[in-house]
């Protein structure tokens, strides 16, 4: 239940206010299912997605938007990659507790329908979940006429789903971090790019650097700035799921989205009131370097928005490290050992780009 | 998966072209669920919700919106009413399957956050999940600057949730209408007013007729327009709970939503391709009879656009009529035996209102 103003520097003391209060709300409506069908199970609080049961089965549900990355699919004409994003967002938080996503809905609210571009989007969910091994199980399209905006004369659309998944048979419980200890390893997943949060900082630079039509800029000789920011999300779910399949003890998954590293992996790290080191962590990708010059942002703020090339931290026990790298080492992921789990309920950050530390505890 | 273009004379063909073009994405993805946990179940072509088993456990899910309905809170500066309307949008979809709803999850997209706002939406959303025994088990609140408009200078915003819901211990299979035979009794669950579904056509009818500002224009001494159209939903699913609990054996449920009372409840008849004759539905409510003057529309666009005081039919065999009357005696719901199912597959609408005949086969 986190809100979007922790992405790019709203008023983030203003979205978590909201937040909180529409937990608290939600709160007062669990004892409604207790000791029945779709009872909360454990972990609501902070986890990255909440776990209700039916019976035995275990079901994990969450909802999420790609907020204003749209407006880069309305600059650059391109829609078939957004699905990606879409389904980035709710699945790898479901894996974060792991439960292995099994079906999603989707909402796409349109101020007037284009038949081209809904085949677009819909043809890139299906991409998307085809990846995931996700069926898509359930769609609305709205059609709210003004009270939708955005860039440019086609189709203006928000989209937003909530996904559900069971939990890995091979775990008996959700993984929320509390078998985390000091010493623990922790495992850095590479992102492709920006996922889908801290774009409100990224028009507001670009904006100021390129003007009205900034998406249009050469990135390269290949790219324009508007298809690069586009890049769309790698999904991490089917790896960390691989992973479940062959009984890696995983203790704490972080899902770096608003908020960034520290935020998102003090979640994992505050239930043993625990700290880490990531010396080793991935470099930010060239895209965020040049962004982060160009609006002469401090780094704290950088790390705050954006994943900075690391989409997905996990904590193992060392002795497995060898077999994660193993198991990585077949895929399309790129991992690397980013540093340890400490004692002291401190995140530091240290890399060519920064030293960074924060005392969330 | 409805577009909601169906509501209110939008460019009908277009929405279900692109309703159609998403489903038949959505489709091809079901085979990655096959013979494992979130596997699609039967009834999902034409179904109010779909359905999708873990295990034994066959749960339901249904995703909505309140469409622009909210421009009537933005305009009465009334927020604490819609969580009702969203709430009876899915889990009246779901109970139209037979499943119980447990859990919801909303997304709200804001332009900028209002504490105040975000405080009464959350507020009526506890208390709808409170009157329908659902536990509100996920939330997102994303701010999306000027992706979102609306009315007025106060926050805008569109919401939408997900619910999901187990079916009744009591059913072997969810409701679908194949067991509904020629001769069983239709019965009416009455309205509160406008649900959620039509309010672009009010919204054109208002302003043709009193401009601007048409809901501050008095609709009579204790009411204006603006607080008449905005009231909330009821919602029925505690209702049909009721009824099930009791055994009432419910061949098929219909959720009058965007289409109207034809276009739902054809969903339900035309599995055994029978049809029905409805000679005694609730009158149209006050309100709905009068736009309907202001709006001078023909009887067959008010059916097609609004609940016309029917918000949901359901087929029950003659023999039960008298038992759902005595469980309605008792309850917040009127109900009425609106006629009965015919073989022809025509839906034949009479009241002192109109004479509506839809053959749909």
């Amino acid at each position: 239940m986190a809100s979007k103003s922790q992405q790019s520097g709203l008023d983030i003391d203003l979205g978590n206010k909201c937040s909180k209060n529409a937990f608290g709300w939600a709160k007062k409506t669990f004892p409604n299912r207790e000791n029945k069908a779709g009872r909360l199970c454990l972990g609501v609080d902070g986890a990255f997605s909440n776990m209700i049961a039916f019976g035995k089965q275990r079901i994990g549900i969450s909802s999420d938007g790609i907020g204003t990355k749209i407006e880069l699919a309305e600059r650059t004409g391109i829609y078939h990659t957004l699905g990606f994003d879409l389904m980035a967002m709710v699945v790898d938080d479901l894996i974060a507790g792991g439960f292995v996503p099994t079906n999603i809905s989707n909402i796409l609210d349109v101020d007037y329908l284009d038949y081209e571009t809904v085949n677009a989007l819909m043809q890139g969910l299906h991409d998307a979940a085809n990846a995931t091994n996700v069926a898509v199980t359930g769609g609305e399209i709205a059609e709210l006429g003004t009270r939708i905006g955005g860039w440019g004369k086609g189709m203006h659309f928000n989209w937003c789903s909530t996904a559900i998944g069971v939990l890995h048979p091979n775990l008996a419980n959700p993984i929320n971090g509390k078998q985390v200890q000091a010493g623990d390893a922790v495992i850095a997943l590479q992102s492709r790019g920006f996922r889908s949060n801290g774009f409100s900082a990224i028009r507001r630079i670009m904006q100021a650097n390129f003007g009205d039509t900034w998406h249009t800029q050469a990135y390269n000789n290949t790219h324009t700035w508007g298809e690069k920011l586009l890049s769309p999300s790698l999904i991490f779910a089917p790896f960390i799921s691989h992973l479940l399949d062959h009984n890696i003890a995983l203790k704490g998954i972080a899902h770096i989205t608003g908020g960034g590293i520290a935020d998102n992996f003090s979640r994992v790290l505050k239930v043993n009131k625990l700290g880490a080191t990531l010396q080793n962590l991935f470099e930010p990708h060239e895209v965020m370097r040049k962004l982060w010059t160009l609006g002469n942002i401090p780094a704290e703020k950088a790390y705050l928005w954006w994943n900075m090339g690391n989409g997905m931290l996990f904590v193992v026990p060392q002795n497995t490290v060898e077999q994660v790298q193993a198991l990585a080492a077949n895929s399309q992921y790129n991992i690397k050992v980013a540093g340890h789990i400490t004692a002291e309920p401190t995140i530091t950050i240290k890399s060519n780009a920064v030293a960074l530390q924060e005392n969330y505890g």
